[in-house]
């Protein structure tokens, strides 16, 4: 932005590119709705009333907010790439995000951010960042990377980034683990927010963690938890995503004098919820149909994420401030009829206008390194009784269960009667191919294999399948696409969802995407899968921070004990 | 602060300092009043309830606030050094100013803010501050320092500087002067607020102010003026100083929706009204008796400040802040009954403790560079009218006035008769002794000279009188004090007041500047003046900033027309 240009065109001595008149304004600094005109220069809002201006266009009386803010999604659990998700989300409004990069940094590591980052530019909304703190999440597993505050440090300079991420490591942040301490130090040096992510903790822990000077949490499920939260300081991310959704629990939180400290997020909101939902609209559309005042919603989507990142170009429709712009027609009923970003409209209707192209794209390192041909997948048969996972529906916690061992020639088998089913992790980091075994039950699966190189937080690829064979088909297939899901039967690949971009991201359209989505479940449950969405119960049977058992390529863990056990008891 | 040592405490796993018990807890963060107990470590809170304490003081069910913030004040304004002031206002409950010390660096520079930094360090109170944008505030006349943004960088590394302070040169902003344009870009490369100051200014050029990312503005006299600005994204202060009182007026502005982006202010207090009326808490008790919710007006007191200058460790009882509270009994009629800094009791029953020692000294440079010896003040007779500025009572507007000269030996003089008093502004930066002289009526001085080096805002000397010989007398005293008011009667100084630093403030507590002031304002009132404070009036006769008739070391300037003019017509 030329500053100069902005203050001129303000104080009138230059026309203004667009003038939107008839326009209900939202102020989300009084809380006021005005009528008026809204004047822009160079992508800028830079005064109200009437401008001389290249270009006038009625509104028709219509409300005018500012674009919508997601206060901390990870982008990757769109399964799109930035360029997809943001071609998805701005057309409900959403004119800016602040990603945490987590995922793509446990594959990645700081090639990861930085392939993000890049991946930003030129898109039709504000892709900004909130550095991951907890990469890798555990020593449990193999991730791709390690990022310690030293690897941060550049990427604070970084016009995009506003934050230190959520600090999944509470125990490493009251137990002042030095790794942990002098991350938080790196970000309160850059006067940056440091977000949290503490579910359930309370008491003295939490005063811990408050006095560390975190500033936000995002992974309230209880109003109690939310008050007591936001009573230390921390400010409320009220959190509606595809696995996780709050604001029934946390609306009682949010009143007159709360509301200040309280914002929406998405977290992780996967393709089917977003095409049919919305984004931050869906959560602002639910809120106020839950009684909250609209102008009061769209100050929790808007300015008040802006002042919690210190982000003072956007957020308000005000002198300064990027023209990023939802117009709509019914404050109880909040659809973005128009979107504008930076003084440009982006989006009619629901719909992207087909002016909006995509930038270029950004090349992504290689992000497989394994070779499936050599996989051993068999587990001599050591003991009678097996520490068996249990899935279970629409959850990320998994029991351990113990369940007798079924064998064949001397190797504990997978035994689909009984619902056990083999299971394993395998290393894609390092070329070592790394493998942890296991079974798993609950997922229904009685024929075939299903793979995923989606499978928190490390992201190594994890297979469960009733023949070693399957299995080793399915992270053949996996392997062969660079990343992606894969459903087998005997020798044939009945589906398979390509995820290239780090195993983690599609480059196609996120209508595709979920259409590839519906066939891989569907092919999941033609092998028996029972689950709504078998992949994403799959992919988090991996992740070694949420009890019960889980599975890496280290071996099984119990989280509870957070330790390595054996798969015989 | 160790901040390991404060988790820890936090954590429960070491006894804390001190344990406030029976308190009722005003939070800022959910507008909630909580009884329970506060836990303090190393002057921070640490958590609430029932930790293992070294000592415990139970408050017996009092309120307790978190300590309040001025969040824009000139300490040169109560004529004391930063010890004075801190011992002044800390009883009121005032644990946190913005301090700009714009008096001090238009005769010091940035040895002056230097002196005051190095000031702030052991008082019972955080002196923080925001650096002058405007010294000096015109090219008409001859400062002790011009600070450009270069000059101001080095200090926005220091930990007690928070903002650019007001800036007043509101032209130079919207009318994008690069030397102004420079020191907000300097803020804003440091996340750092930058202050407003443009009283009156509306419409386009509002917006082109605003548009440059200005903040804040504590200049608002009406309520219109107020929402304006707020609804351009600028935060109000309101303020409650000696000469501008804004809280009658902008009281309606103050609202459910407004508040999170109002906060107090004093900007400038004398002596007198902070002794007898208070500090913040004055303003706030004066906002309750109005009818404002007493925790709204706790909150604009801590908190808004606090987020508005991006203060993590104060504003709000929580934990990881200082321990700065305020402890009183009666939520309509706050008064502090203790005082608490970083957990340290400071005051009770509005008097400071005996166990708060004043630091050591620190040695402020020498701000008098002028000989009186060598002064001619005789104004050779150049035509038969002058112009005359006209000083109003308690106001810093004057207004130009044209009146016959008297004469005597080809000499223009005064004529106490017909209230024409002669006035000159001596230069005390360079050692050149530029002089200024003209004629000033309205101030009633019929015998003597009253002389100051408070002389807004490059605080040169400023003397009226009705014969040379006394105005020499008066400059004399004061040039004998290094600083300070004199009054003059023949060759007999009447009464004077010392100000060593810089000419603008007393080493003296401020009960013994109070005396000194009244002796003042007695002996001036002896000469004749029939003003109220006539050295205040007399201070701002130099003021080339505001309309319409001023006098500095270069000349009459007509503020109107931003020219030097000609004494006669």
């Amino acid at each position: 932005m030329d500053r100069n240009t902005i203050i001129a065109a303000a104080r009138g001595d230059a026309a203004v590119d667009l003038l939107l008149t008839g326009a209900r304004i939202v102020n989300v600094f009084s809380g006021r709705i005005q009528s008026g005109s809204i004047a822009i220069k160079d992508g800028y809002v830079i005064g109200f009333g009437d401008y001389p201006a290249k270009e006038t266009l009625d509104l028709g009386g219509r409300y005018v907010a500012p674009g919508f803010i997601d206060a901390h999604v990870h982008i990757e659990s769109s399964m799109v790439s930035v360029t997809e998700f943001a071609r998805a989300v701005a057309p409900c409004g959403t004119t800016t995000v602040i990603a945490d990069p987590h995922e793509i940094a446990n594959v990645l590591g700081a090639a990861g951010i930085d392939y993000m980052l890049r991946s930003a530019d030129g898109q039709p909304m504000d892709c900004l960042f909130a550095l991951p703190s907890c990469v890798p999440a555990t020593a449990m597993e193999t991730a791709g990377a390690r990022l310690e505050a030293a690897d941060l440090a550049p990427f604070f300079e970084h016009p995009r980034v506003v934050a230190l991420a959520e600090m999944m490591n509470y125990p490493g942040v009251i137990f002042t683990d030095p790794a942990v301490m002098a991350k938080l130090d790196l970000a309160r040096r850059q006067h940056r927010a440091m977000d949290g992510h503490a579910p359930g903790l309370s008491g003295p822990q939490l005063c811990a963690y408050a006095a560390a000077g975190i500033t936000s949490d995002h992974e309230c499920t209880r109003a109690e938890e939310a008050l007591e939260k936001l009573e230390l300081g921390i400010r409320i991310m009220v959190r509606e995503g595809t696995c996780a959704r709050n604001l029934d629990a946390l609306f009682p939180v949010i009143d007159a004098h709360t509301w200040p400290n309280m914002m929406w997020c998405t977290d992780d909101r996967h393709p089917h919820d977003i095409l049919t939902e919305g984004h931050v609209d869906a959560v602002i559309r639910r809120a106020v149909t839950k009684g909250l005042d609209p102008v009061t919603a769209i100050r929790m989507a808007t300015i008040n994420p802006a002042a919690h990142f210190g982000i003072f170009d956007a957020g308000a429709i005000a002198p300064g401030r990027k023209a990023n712009l939802v117009v709509f027609s019914n404050l109880t009923d909040i659809r973005a009829e128009r979107v504008f970003f930076m003084g440009r409209r982006v989006a009619e209707g629901g719909r992207l206008l087909p002016t909006v192209t995509r930038p270029t794209p950004v090349r992504v390192p290689r992000a497989m390194h394994l070779d499936p041909a050599g996989l051993d997948f068999s587990i001599p048969l050591e003991g009678s009784r097996l520490r068996v996972i249990r899935a279970i529906a629409d959850q990320v916690v998994t029991r351990c269960e113990i369940m007798p061992a079924a064998e064949r020639d001397g190797m504990a088998v997978s035994d689909p009667g009984r619902d056990l089913v083999k299971l394993a992790v395998v290393d894609r980091h390092t070329g070592k191919a790394h493998m942890g075994k296991g079974f798993v039950t609950g997922l229904g699966l009685n024929r075939g294999a299903i793979a995923s190189s989606v499978a928190h937080d490390s992201h190594n690829i994890i297979v469960a399948g009733v023949s070693d064979a399957e299995m080793r088909a399915a992270v053949t297939a996996v392997v062969a696409m660079d990343g992606g899901f894969g459903a087998v039967m005997g020798e044939r690949v009945l589906a398979q969802l390509p995820l290239p971009v780090a195993g983690l991201m599609s480059d196609q359209p996120l209508e595709t995407v979920r259409d590839q989505m519906d066939c891989m479940i569907d092919a999941a449950q033609a092998l028996g899968a029972s689950l709504s969405d078998p992949f994403m119960t799959l992919g988090f049977l991996a992740l070694p921070v949420i009890p019960d058992l889980k599975l890496t390529d280290q071996g099984l863990v119990d989280v509870t004990r957070f330790e390595i056990v054996p798969l015989f008891v």
